[in-house]
C-alpha cells in the first residue's frame, strides 16, 4: 500500500478530486478547516446552482456523502496542515491536530475567500440593512424563508443587482473579473422574479459575460421569459431616501445619470483569493501568481502542477472558477498526482 | 486484460483522455477522421495559445506525440466509428476501416467546427480578400510569414477585430457565445501590434468578456501596454472604397454612426457544433442539446456522462470550451469512464 495522498480542502473540488484518486484504489487523506465539508456551496448555504439547478445542498451533499462513506478516504475536519516537508513520493505533512504521517504527494484545493463588501463602502453595505450579497439572497432562497428587505422583512418591489463588487476594480485591489457571477445573478434575478411574480429587478452591469452556453440560457431567458432588466451602467453611490435605497450612477448606453429607488439593493460580490494564501504558500512552499492565487503551470502536459513538484492544484485556489470546471480540475489533478506517485503510471506514461 | 476504452477524436480533450487513460494502465483505442493527430489547434495552425503563450504545434504537438509513443494507445487515424451496440463494459465498435472490436466505455471528445465566415455576407468575407478569419490570422503567424493583406501582400496599417462573427446572432441561428473569442482576439491584437508597432488594432465588441485572470492579463494589458483600441459597436456591414475596407455601423456608447477604414478585416469566427454531431449521435445513441451540441449530464457527482450509460463526453463536444478546460474534463471524463468498466473502482466509490 502506498503512502496516501493529501487533499487539502474539501470544497468541490477536494470532494472530486479524493473521490477520484480512491476510485483508483488510492487512498487518501483530506483535511478541512471547516467542521463539514462540502466549501462554499455548503458553509454559505448556496441554493439552485448555475447551470445544473440542482440545490447545493443535495448536489454537493451529495459528494459529500460520497467522500464520508468511502473507506479509502480519512476525513480530517477543523485540521489545517501546519508542516509540509520531503520530496515527491515521500512527503512529510503535519496536521494542527498534532499528528503527522507520510505522504505521496498533495492537491490543494482551497478555493477562494468571498469579496467582504464592507470595502465597497461608497455603495451602501453595512450602513443600509436592505443593500445585501449574492451570498445573503441564495441563503434567503435556500432557507426556505424567501427574498426579503431584511430592515422589515417585507417582499421588495424593486431588486437592483450591482454587478462586478470586488471585481475588475483597480480602486479597490481586484483587478480580475470573478468569472461566474454574471451567471448566478441572471440565475437569482430568475428565481426573485418566479418568487415574487410583481417584483422588478434590474441588473447594473460593466459587460454582461454569460460565456458559452450560458447566454441564451441565463441571459436571454432571463429577459424574455422572466422579464429581468439589463442596465449598462457605473454606479456611483446607494444612499437613502428615508424610505427606499437610492442607486446613483450613469448609464453609460444612453449617457445620462441615474437616480433610481430599490427595496433591496444586491451587490454581485466577488471571488477574492483565498485569506490563507500567504500561510498555504508558506506550509507548501509553493508560489502564488500576482494578485494571490496559487499559481498554476502553463504546461498544457501537466495542467495541474504548482511551483513544487508533487504539490499540485485545482479549481478556485487558482483564481475565480465555475463548480463544474472546479469538479474536472479535481479530477483532473488527481491523475497527475497519482502519476507523481505511481511508477506504474510513469512507465505508462513515458 | 480489459477490453480497451475507445477515444473518439485526437484534439486536447481526446488527447488528455487518452493519456489518463494509459497512465492507469487501461487499454485505448483512439479514432480520429483526420490524418493526424491534434484537434483544432493542430489542424488550422494556431499560433500561440491563451493563456499559457505557447505555440500550440509545441504544446498541442507535445501531447501527441505522448499519445502516439504509448505503448497502451493504438491509434487510428482517417478513421470514423460506423457503429456502436452493446451496454457498458461489453460494447462492440466498428470501424470505417472494417475492424470491430469489444471496448468497454467510449468517451466523445469530437470537439468543434469553425463557424465559416461566408454565413455572415455583408461582413464582406468572401467578397473582400482583405477580410479574414481569426483562424487565418493564427495561420499567418504560425508559419512565420507575418500578418499581412492576402490581396497584395502588404503590411497592414490599421486592422480592425470584428467579435461575435457567428455567435450570439439569433438571426443566423447562432445563440450561444463562443467563450473564447474576446481573449484570443486580445492575444492576436498584441501580436499584431508587436509585429507591426506602427499598425492600429481596433477591436469591436459587444460586451468584453475576459473572464476570470483573463481581465487584466489580456484586455487590460493589450489596451495599456500594447494600445490596442475597444470600441463597443453593432457593426452594419464591411464594403470597400476600391482602395481600403469600411466598417460600417454603429458606436453604442456615443451612439453615432461610424463608418472606419481598415487594411485588414478580422472575423473572429465562433464554435459550430461539430458538423459531424448528428451522425455522432445516431452511431453512438447519445441526444444533443438544443442548439447540437453533445448533451452532457446535469449532475456534479458525473460530470462527463451523455444520456447513453458507458458513453462519456469532454471538451467543445459539449459546446464552446477553452483548451485548459477541454483538457481538464477530458481527464475528469477518463476517470468516469473507469468508473463504469473497472468493478474495483466502483467498489471503492460505493
Amino acid at each position: 500500500m502506498t503512502a496516501p495522498i493529501l487533499v487539502v480542502g474539501g470544497g468541490p473540488a477536494g470532494l472530486s478530486a479524493a473521490h477520484a484518486l480512491a476510485a483508483t484504489g488510492q487512498s487518501v487523506a483530506l483535511v478541512d478547516k471547516a467542521d463539514r465539508l462540502g466549501g462554499a456551496p455548503i458553509l454559505s448555504g448556496y441554493a439552485r446552482l448555475v447551470p445544473s439547478g440542482e440545490w447545493a445542498k443535495d448536489a454537493i451533499g451529495g459528494m459529500v456523502r460520497r467522500v464520508e462513506t468511502d473507506k479509502r478516504i480519512e476525513v480530517h475536519r477543523s485540521t489545517t496542515v501546519k508542516n509540509f516537508i520531503g520530496t515527491p513520493g515521500s512527503f512529510q505533512a503535519s496536521l494542527s491536530g498534532g499528528s503527522s504521517f507520510a505522504v505521496g504527494a498533495a492537491i490543494l484545493c482551497t478555493g477562494f475567500t468571498h469579496f467582504d463588501s464592507v470595502n465597497k463602502p461608497e455603495w451602501g453595505f453595512g450602513t443600509y440593512p436592505d443593500v445585501v450579497t449574492t451570498t445573503q439572497v441564495e441563503q434567503m432562497l435556500s432557507s426556505g424563508q424567501g427574498v426579503r428587505c431584511p430592515s422589515d422583512g417585507r417582499a421588495p418591489e424593486r431588486v437592483a443587482i450591482l454587478l462586478c463588487v470586488g471585481s475588475r476594480d483597480r480602486q479597490i485591489g481586484r483587478e480580475w473579473c470573478s468569472k461566474i457571477c454574471c451567471t448566478v445573478s441572471s440565475n437569482l434575478a430568475m428565481e426573485i422574479r418566479e418568487q415574487l411574480p410583481n417584483c422588478s429587478v434590474y441588473i447594473y452591469y460593466m459587460d454582461i459575460r454569460t460565456f458559452g452556453l450560458y447566454e441564451d440560457l441565463y441571459y436571454w431567458e432571463s429577459q424574455e421569459k422572466h422579464k429581468v432588466k439589463y442596465i449598462k451602467a457605473r454606479i456611483a453611490e446607494v444612499t437613502s431616501d428615508g424610505k427606499r435605497l437610492i442607486v446613483k450612477g450613469e448609464d453609460t448606453l444612453v449617457k445620462r445619470p441615474i437616480t433610481i429607488p430599490f427595496d433591496l439593493v444586491v451587490h454581485a460580490i466577488g471571488m477574492d483569493p483565498n485569506v490563507d494564501n500567504m500561510t498555504l504558500a508558506a506550509v507548501f512552499d509553493v508560489k502564488l501568481e500576482k494578485h494571490g492565487h496559487i499559481q498554476k503551470a502553463s504546461s498544457y502536459s501537466n495542467m495541474s502542477a504548482t511551483s513544487r513538484p508533487g504539490v499540485f492544484v485545482a479549481g478556485a485556489a487558482t483564481g475565480p472558477e465555475t463548480i463544474d470546471d472546479s469538479i474536472a480540475q479535481g479530477q483532473s489533478a488527481a491523475m497527475a498526482a497519482l502519476t507523481s506517485v505511481r511508477a506504474e503510471f510513469r512507465e505508462a506514461a513515458e
